[in-house]
């Protein structure tokens, strides 16, 4: 089971809310986390109380997810389709920044390189991967042209309009619920999108790894 | 519902995982949790493959902090013992060299001033007490003279002698049970000292967190 990090906090990196109940429901399945992040500086280093950018600082996204990790994780580059039986993307406004540039360029951003590479061959073996709060616009992004059904919370204003230009069919969805899309085998959850508090955002998160780990078993 | 913070990170700030599980459960439980730290530098900054220090580097610990909380988080001297029900102090080694010198001094260390005067007056007031992972250690230091009875994991070995010498009564405890000083009104549990990964750490601060909220509304 791949995790894509991108570091720890969520205006620069990832939420570390939402990576640490990714990894706490997989531990609890049963199921072995194999973590990743860019060996590469994260876009920007931003304060965590209003989200402001720190000019002149420079962290690694690497580096940075290893302190949610505990250690444990791996550069993105070395991850292996072959290797990996499902992915999950955590979010935090920093992946749409970090692992592609939808922040600045909406549905004309590209993905990471070796995320998309990672993502379209997981794909293309139909292997599920899971999306959570802002990073389904990761996957809208990769898979535009397989309209993928995914919800990013409301599915008629902000980030959900230009994830439907980039080709994805947007679901409205509660912070408590997911959206599966079986064709094309992708979960998706609203989490802090819409979340007020750990305890909602959690019940999201364990249905989403539930769903991630039930497609992996058939 | 107090809960103190020093950084995001086990080696120099609190443990993530230990963090957000706390809040996780304080907000299931109702509870609303206020989060502080020492609005200072941490004592050093270590990367988190091997924990070495970084010599140059400086992250404050409200500000490194704010990343676990989403921002939610006050300087830890503007904690008043009288607006608060109780107190949780997560682990991570770095809060044996932050919130106290016992990383350094042992059975001799101190507590950071303002938590130590928290602590001291929280017990006063009869107002419960909770620790995880190294945590305990800093309630040894700052009551050792009224004997409390705390756990380490093992109770023979390593930082528990220290902790022994200065006053506490050290029991054994598994990774997924708590320790209860009644008497004193404290709650210590494990977590990573003996954790092998998130659900076994998650199963000992859920019962913590429980027995606090619990001593809370007698």
């Amino acid at each position: 089971m791949g995790v894509v990090l991108c570091g720890a906090g969520r205006f620069d990196g990832s939420e570390i809310t939402e990576a640490t109940l990714t990894l706490l429901h997989l531990d609890k399945g049963k199921a072995e986390a194999h973590c990743f992040a860019p060996d590469a500086p994260q876009f920007e280093v931003c304060e965590h109380f209003e989200g402001a950018g720190l000019p002149g600082q420079q962290r690694n996204m690497l580096v940075e997810s290893a302190r949610i990790t505990r250690g444990d994780i791996q550069p993105l580059a070395s991850a292996d389709q072959a290797n990996l039986d499902a992915l999950i993307l955590p979010g935090g406004s920093g992946v749409a920044r970090n692992l592609c540039d939808f922040a600045g360029k909406g549905s004309k951003g590209k993905v990471h390189p070796a995320l998309a590479q990672l993502i379209r061959s997981m794909h293309a073996a139909h292997k599920p991967i899971g999306a959570i709060c802002i990073a389904p616009v990761v996957l809208a992004l990769a898979l535009g042209a397989h309209r993928p059904r995914l919800t990013l919370g409301p599915s008629t204003e902000g980030p959900a309009l230009d994830a439907a230009m980039a080709g994805a069919e947007m679901e409205p969805c509660e912070v408590d619920a997911i959206i599966v899309d079986d064709r094309n085998n992708l979960v998706s959850t609203p989490a802090y999108i819409l979340g007020e508090g750990p305890a909602e955002v959690n019940t999201g998160i364990q249905k989403l790894v539930k769903e991630i780990l039930k497609r992996v078993q058939r």
